[in-house]
């Protein structure tokens, strides 16, 4: 019949939009993607507030039983929930693409993502380059590709947004090996753990992209009413705060600032 | 008391969040701004389904009255309604500003805006470089600079999200000079409008930017259940279509697509 694939916003239950809510009414079964993202409240309000069992899905059940999702989207009503905005990153384009070719009805409904709901540092969004990801660094695995993408924006006078990764559900290599479903503890990139990644890359690469002057915008639970912080400062203080529990965003900023940035910058830093 | 600065979203008036829709409930106040963009539904259909008188806000009502507004909020609960996100376009960063000096409270509710949105069309948000406006021109004023910045992104491997010029409530030179009120009807650059333009600084300033074979997504309406389109081609087939109403916007390609980036160019080829 259709799959609707909803937006949850950035906060809590009550950031869906009225349109959003009205469709999981509607629908026969709700499931709840919980892998790429996170909702700063427990599945459970969820539930309460849309009145609809929610089924949560992982990773793991995504990738085996996405063709069982779509099979029950042929005669049913099935709701699709993302934190955030269901397009904003990439991971649920497959989806779509395979419902649209097995001729189900989609329906995307946005709303907020990080990447716009931004636009509350001061920071122009017309004036951010590339948005970077930075990935946990392993002991092998120390990939530097988000200090040269940072790089062009600097040299180009753009802000980059850093999305700082989180690890949901994840197993050891080893545990994948014995196929053993034994899943580590939840993590998510800290302000302090990204700028010393950063600070990394620079030590090896040295092209004078991450100072301790290098001035920068902590981001944390943008859109959240209870929680949310936005404080500005070089990276030496931003490193040196203790913030609210994650998630964590970082802003580079650009070398020059305009008017207007400017006076958002001073009105967030930190004090 | 509050500045509360609501995002509507991109559709209708369904389109709100719950949070949005119980802040309007609550406030003493509520003025729309209609001047950045436009909601495909007009301001009864809000009036109605919130329940509360609306009053719109022109350019020059908000110019000459930002401090009245301001001076309300401070012993009332005041809602400012912005189409999309209200912090995604740069206009209202400074009436939040503005508030905060004044030691009004604010709080900000994110929606969706077009910069997100257009996630749906497949392209990846992390592959898009800067944003760029296009201006109408002017019969003594066509600047270029927009041009320029596709080719930076072209150069780079960028998309580009070009956000095609509005005029609501223009007077004309003639009019301000002499102070009088008289609008020009409003006007929504098209799809059309905007190649043409992309193709007379190409013709100016030849740097092979804008050919007849430039792959490129036409946008209409994005985030409307009813009207949105999305079509994808190149530029020569694209201006020989016909699309839905605006808004419009059209985003210019990165030369070299990836694998899921091309399917969905593929899914949306005009037809």
């Amino acid at each position: 019949m259709v799959l609707y694939v909803i937006g949850l916003g950035l906060g809590d239950e009550k950031d869906i939009t009225i349109k959003g809510k009205e469709l999981i009414e509607e629908s026969d079964v709700v499931y709840l993607e919980s892998y790429t993202s996170v909702l700063f409240v427990p599945k459970e309000n969820l539930e309460k507030f849309y009145k609809k069992k929610i089924i949560e899905v992982d990773r793991i059940f995504a990738e085996e039983n996405c063709e069982q999702i779509l099979n029950e989207a042929k005669s049913k009503k099935i709701s699709f929930l993302v934190v955030g905005d269901p397009l904003c990153a990439t991971t649920h384009h497959d989806i779509i693409l395979r419902a649209k070719k097995k001729n189900i009805n989609v329906q995307v409904i946005h709303n907020a993502c990080i990447m716009s709901a931004i636009g509350e540092c001061g920071m122009q969004l017309y004036n951010f380059g590339q948005t970077v990801s930075i990935p946990y660094f392993e002991e092998n695995y120390k990939p530097t590709s988000f200090y040269e993408k940072i790089k062009i924006n600097i040299d180009n006078n753009f802000h980059t947004l850093c999305l700082l990764d989180i690890k949901i559900k994840e197993r050891t290599i080893e545990n994948i090996m014995k196929n053993k479903n034994i899943y580590e503890p939840s993590r998510f990139m800290t302000i302090q753990e990204a700028i010393d990644q950063l600070t990394y890359c620079e030590n090896i690469l040295k092209k004078n992209v991450i100072t301790e002057n290098t001035l920068a915008i902590a981001i944390v639970q943008i859109g959240s009413l209870s929680n949310q912080q936005i404080i500005s400062g070089n990276l030496l203080t931003l490193k040196s705060l203790h913030y609210n529990e994650p998630l964590h965003s970082l802003i580079i900023c650009a070398p020059n600032l305009h008017d207007i940035e400017k006076e958002y910058f001073d009105m967030y830093l930190s004090t």
